[in-house]
């Protein structure tokens, strides 16, 4: 806790961190510069001398820059053309994207699209492969083009990312996405039948046979219309377990089913591992079933949804209840298999166990014999053991909620619990035996110490807070290197941080989030921050960092004319002398080549009223050698990277003279990549 | 030139990198394991020695960092919580948006939408305050939603950047839109009447009196249907003069103009200043008037427009062809006056100087008195006096070209030209007398000293190349700081990179850009690559970069129940307990609030067929108290930042049960923050 206060004391403090910057900085400029030129000498390169001698000194003391600054600076600093180490793959919150980090660095590497069209990637503005994908998200034809994503899952092999897959949902429509990490592009989008909001997905299975996504706000399921004084009787929760083809890439809907539980809100989930493998774990709030009106002079649901001392975690039995919806025990909601919360107690599927109230995530150790919890409102981290839930389930003695689902008793399934600080939040671990969790009041990251399997790892006590370092501001989940499998990394931990405030400079009202980097590879009170990282876009909610060495994406695609949707030739593909414009009657079709730096054809002759389909293919098989395409007025912009071939329709309904050009600056000619369609009245 | 070859090598010869690395590292290492524990004690502060001691030489040897790379990293390394010194806003290409970015630490701290719907700043997902400016920018009923920025333009007053008001322009589809920098929010877009692309813009006059935006690819003007084969009788360029009300915060299509001009595709403008101001340069090129077809055997653009050594420099006098406009000697395309090509000819509006084929981009020094234009086919910038050029109209000796446009004679008008390179391409300027150019094809930097007023500045000899570093890869646009003001800083330039290939982790074949750092601030051969940015979005085609310090936004809105559009109260502000819900038929009219961490009403009742409109005052005046709002299935999500009232209108035409909910994480009982929106069938 030494460190705890200083470094509060030194945030706090600013002027001292100015002198002492100048002191360390004017010693550090003195002994440089006497040593370093000799240095230089030696190595026979032409590097100017000063720039590791005084010049060194001299930069940090000009920018004022603290010891502990400078070995931050030294610790994150990637030099151009350096790679970096680790990869983040952070949720892109109501920007309805998925953000690429690279770790150390804090760099973004890319912006995946997924719910929302983008036209840097050609996402949304014409091209099938995307249009088909979105379409798929739509509701009753209710074109829906953006989300709010939450929570991103590596698809995992024996529990360990892969660097395959990586699926993400929308809670704002109750969706999920896979997106294929061979080209960085989502293949799908699923709707889920019977909710229209979600939070607890997706978690995945340790071999990513299937994926979960738990409901958030209850409603009667399928959003069929009913009453609130009905709230008890006809409103759920729920929790969606999809199917997921490897093979083929896609979420199977038709071997998908869900589970009606409780009209609690079911918050976020995660998916037992080694000894737990096979079970589900979820949170949930309001379990005092409040539903608002404070405009009538109820509570609101802040107060409401309160009350209570404790809410349940729900633990599901998974692989039994894939065989009771195998089995057909279910019923159909929309079409959609249901697992009855009467089934689900019949067979022995669900269980509550009482936890702090309104927790916010559910983290399980990485060899899978404890479950975290905390209560946003209680300043422990509770720490269930399987073990003991499993001897409680095995032991059949409970008390029930009101719908008959068991409650097992708290103390007999409780490890520990660790006073970590004012509003936990969300908990990660490390491979040295330690875990980390979030406190959103203080706002900092706590750093205690596991015990069981872990106790080992380090030299402090088994289940006790070891060091906090203090977070700017509002940390709401945090992410350790390979921090969700088996195998934890630890060496860096992100905090992302809901409130900016002074962290920047001033934009305006709406402002950036921030990630914060902290070098966790110490043990015991050595936690460092830094670098803080403004993420431009939506709050980004949760985040999982892979080692970068696991993802081996194409740098072009395999083969000239291939269709990213469904990542195999196309039947369009168009080579160099087969490009032609072929008419049948109004329908005209049109096959294109694209290379630096032209199009062919450079003419596009068309009458008003044509129906219009055109492929083009990139034939270009050189890394970065992407061409976009667009044609004014008609909303179209592609991003065709090398060997891809797409696919546009659109019906000429304005006349006139259109240019259409490259739109990603392909070469020093690339302003002349252009070229004329005509559409005569 | 010796530290070209250089740096050059030194990017080739990675492992003499590592070496001298080890060496200085080991030094480093020594002299601070020595010197700094005494220094720390004499601080009083509890930072532990080992951050600036062995621990720094230690951090820097593990991870290979160069005597360079160390430099570097402390010269941009900005501490948590310390503000970045510039702001750079640049083109977000085809994403339609543009990036704030701070320096030196190059970290995104913005994305502003601006032509593309963006669900985190609620723009176009039913805010009214962005439906009606995105919609302003329709043609013709027809939705555009996205476009190609391509060149910002701060506000300036008395030719220096006031941080005011940022312009960009959509070249897919001729729109200018208008920023406004005391909430980073857009407030106007407009459509050019005449042209379907642009490219010259946006470009300011030093007062903002004025705003420039040229044209690019040639058609008839109002884009007509006309065959290709009319191209010199029919198709025309242009350029349009639109009139900036700096009160209003409104470019006003009524007091604006544009003017006929060969169908040469005229590229990139900059607008006079000082001894130049009232007049306007702008490049072309394509003055071979090919009109492609590749397909039929014809030169592709990209050779037929590359035929002719010289394209032109167009010269056009600005405040002649104010006058001439404001006096009504135009003719209407679609309603939109046009100084004719005749009209500009006899009133002398418009000028020619041959400038080496297909440049990109005409860049005036600070003081007004050159023009540099680089043909990206030509190693030479080439450097025009505007003193040469007033006294070449003077004289009255000329040739024209077919439409009968004045051409200067080259030698007249030319004051220099420097061999910089391979594939210049634009020009930016510093405080001591440098000039820079991009160099596409090397790819590389090239600094090179001005004559004239700037003699004296450094001292190096006039009109000579005096360094050069190479960049990664294929440097576009290039942007010093206060680069395009009569002052300039110097300091730093950024170079925006068109392809990045190896210098970052692959991400599959959609790439990043690659913006890079790069230090200025030393004379002669001292430039320094300082950092590697990943652009994670559209092609960034050009950045202006202004004193963090000139910005001063506003932090919350003035007063609670503030419409951004408008920047003035809301008619429809709601302060707490004015909430209601008015009906009128089947029309619903809500009034809400939203404060931490609820929305009152939390129950809104309708039926099925209602036409909704629905008030959201954020009654918050706390800095980053954000909230968002959202409904399912209804596409709708809104950025409510403190004290903005915001409006949304949607037909009820799905039944059921809905939680809306807020997407901002806003405090610890945020997901607390819902309510039901029930329709009945």
């Amino acid at each position: 806790m030494e460190r705890w206060e200083k470094q509060k004391r030194g945030s706090q403090i600013r002027w001292s961190r100015a002198v002492v910057g100048l002191v360390l900085i004017a010693a550090l400029f003195m002994v440089l510069l006497m040593s370093c030129s000799d240095d230089e000498a030696d190595t026979g390169e032409g590097a100017a001398p000063s720039a590791v001698s005084g010049d060194a000194a001299a930069i940090a003391e000009a920018r004022g820059l603290t010891p502990d600054d400078i070995t931050a600076a030294l610790k994150t600093y990637t030099p151009s053309g350096v790679h970096d180490d680790y990869v983040l793959f952070g949720s892109g919150g109501h920007s309805g994207q998925v953000y690429v980090v690279g770790l150390p660095s804090m760099r973004i590497l890319k912006k995946i699209a997924v719910f929302t069209p983008e036209p840097w990637q050609g996402w949304g503005y014409g091209a099938a492969s995307s249009m088909e994908v979105l379409e798929e998200g739509f509701v009753n034809g209710n074109p829906l083009t953006w989300g709010d994503t939450h929570h991103p899952a590596l698809s995992e092999t024996a529990g360990d990312y892969d660097g395959e897959w990586l699926f993400i949902n929308d809670k704002a429509n109750a969706r999920l996405a896979v997106i294929d990490l061979r080209d960085f592009e989502t293949k799908q989008i699923v709707k889920n039948p019977i909710a229209l909001n979600d939070h607890g997905g997706a978690f995945v299975t340790p071999d990513t046979e299937w994926v979960i996504e738990g409901g958030q706000y209850a409603a009667p399921l399928g959003w069929e219309y009913s009453s609130i004084d009905n709230y008890a009787e006809d409103y759920r929760g729920m929790v969606t377990i999809w199917k997921f083809d490897r093979e083929a890439g896609r979420l199977v809907p038709e071997e998908s089913f869900a589970m009606e539980l409780p009209p609690y809100w079911q918050d976020l989930c995660d998916v037992g591992k080694l000894v737990s493998a096979g079970w589900l774990f979820c949170n949930s709030f309001n379990t005092e079933m409040a539903t608002g009106g404070v405009e009538s002079g109820n509570p609101p649901f802040e107060t409401g949804a309160s009350q209570r001392d404790m809410d349940y975690m729900h633990i599901i039995n998974l692989d039994k209840a894939i065989e009771v919806a195998q089995a057909g025990n279910t019923f159909d909601v929309k079409g959609f298999p249901v697992i009855s919360l009467d089934t689900a107690i019949e067979e022995g599927l669900l269980y509550f166990a009482p936890e702090p109230k309104s927790p916010h995530g559910v983290s399980i150790a990485p060899g899978g014999e404890y479950m975290v919890v905390s209560g946003k409102l209680d300043p422990h981290t509770t720490v269930y053991s399987f073990d003991k839930i499993q001897a409680a389930i095995a032991a059949g003695e409970w008390e029930t909620d009101v719908y008959g689902v068991p409650i097992l008793d708290f103390d007999d399934v409780v490890e520990a619990q660790v006073e970590v600080g004012l509003g936990p939040l969300h908990t990660q671990f490390d491979d040295k035996g330690y875990a980390y969790t979030s406190l959103f009041l203080e706002p900092a990251v706590a750093r205690w110490s596991l015990g069981g399997p872990y106790a080992d790892l380090n030299e402090e006590p088994d289940w006790s807070l070891v060091s906090k370092i203090p977070v700017h501001y509002n940390v709401g989940h945090i992410s350790t290197a390979e921090g969700d499998t088996v195998s934890p990394d630890g060496k860096y931990l992100v905090s992302l941080n809901k409130w900016a405030i002074d962290r920047f400079l001033n934009v305006g009202p709406l402002l950036p989030q921030n990630f914060q980097l902290i070098d966790i590879n110490e043990p015991g009170d050595n936690l460092q921050l830094l670098y803080d990282m403004p993420i431009p876009d939506g709050e980004p909610h949760y985040a999982q960092i892979i080692k970068a060495d696991k993802l081996s994406p194409w740098e072009v695609y395999p083969e000239v004319g291939w269709d990213p949707h469904t990542q195999s030739p196309s039947p369009y593909a168009t080579l160099i002398g087969e490009e032609r414009i072929e008419r049948d009657g109004n329908n005209v079709e049109i096959f294109m080549t694209a290379v630096r730096s032209h199009f062919t054809p450079e003419h596009v002759e068309l009458q008003k009223g044509d129906h219009v389909t055109w492929h083009i293919t990139n034939v270009e098989q050189t890394y970065d050698a992407t061409h976009g395409f667009t044609i004014p007025l008609y909303n179209i912009n592609l991003s065709i990277e090398p060997g891809e071939t797409t696919t546009f329709e659109f019906d000429a309904t304005e006349d006139g003279v259109f240019s259409y050009y490259c739109t990603e600056f392909c070469s020093a000619l690339h302003l002349e990549m252009t070229g004329y369609m005509f559409i005569e009245p």
